[in-house]
């Protein structure tokens, strides 16, 4: 059974689920969307009060991140969305699907593990160039009206299908959120 | 290490994480609390979108009970205060703190198993009854100032400690958020 992997750039928890997820022996589709427009769709703020968001940023995502090998990050614009990447995501897509996972390992990599700054549109063209794709191109192809409303789409999507946080998962239409079921996908 | 379990009768995954927490070998302090009061102090209410409530309650709490080998069945009052389970907690606690974890888990079960009304103080009473209280000593024991102001102390005592979620759990100062941090407990 396919795998929908719903998340944002900018979640901790999409990119713990992220460097996981490859592990499932399964066909994953990746889908990069802006958490940010599903929450004003829904009138609700992501990490909404102080005490949480301390929480998650440096305790609970860093200490779940050592657990599989990795030290935790955070992005030098914490939190600030992550248009670029999701947009130079779906560019990268429609010309080679394969290398846009690789595409966005590479650049969750960045955010996460190096705390480059996810609104930076620099950032995700060197991801981009790491992965075998011409700086400029990319950085013209996130300009595209083409790429623009293909996210937009994409967010309307993921609104329709019920999605409303990162990550989240659909498997047949049963709905997984967070990375903490990524165990439970393996056994679906 | 001792284990602080900060959690609200109400509370899904409280429930959940109160069922497993005896299989940590280690000494654990059952503090219920208001997730209503936590939640008045940090402007922000629980399950607070349609959509993520619909997900916990009807999908993703029934999924991890039946991991366990529980049905769960939502509260009929749902969702409502759980008051009288947590102030009758703290009024058997000074009678008896051994029998208060017993009277916890009966209510538990009353709630999320047979889909008892949280709010309802006669439910409180007969968990009480069922193990070896006097129903109407329990009720009025309820009503006691001194439980009353118990309660309100405990509740701010959650929220001094950073306590923003149920369940909720410390541990020598380290807080864990979620039942899905069990199997973290058992390894600190």
């Amino acid at each position: 059974m396919a795998i929908d992997f719903y998340f944002d750039f900018a979640s901790p928890y999409g990119f713990i689920a992220g460097m996981q997820i490859d592990a499932i022996e399964r066909p994953v589709g990746w889908r990069p969307f802006l958490l940010g427009a599903v929450y004003k769709t829904f009138g609700q703020s992501p990490l909404e009060h102080p005490l949480k968001r301390k929480y998650v940023i440096e305790v609970d995502a860093p200490r779940m991140a050592r657990r599989i090998g990795l030290e935790l990050k955070v992005p030098a614009d914490f939190p600030a969305h992550a248009l670029p990447p999701a947009r130079a995501f779906y560019w990268i897509e429609q010309q080679d699907p394969a290398r846009a996972v690789a595409f966005a390992t590479a650049v969750y990599r960045k955010y996460w593990l190096e705390g480059s700054a996810t609104s930076d549109a620099a950032i995700a063209a060197d991801a981009a160039a790491s992965v075998g794709f011409d700086r400029d191109a990319v950085l013209a192809g996130m300009q595209d009206a083409s790429t623009k409303s293909r996210l937009i789409h994409e967010n309307e999507d993921a609104i329709r299908k019920g999605v409303f946080g990162s990550p989240f998962f659909l498997v047949d239409g049963e709905p997984f959120w967070g990375s903490d079921r990524i165990a439970l996908l393996a056994q679906r």
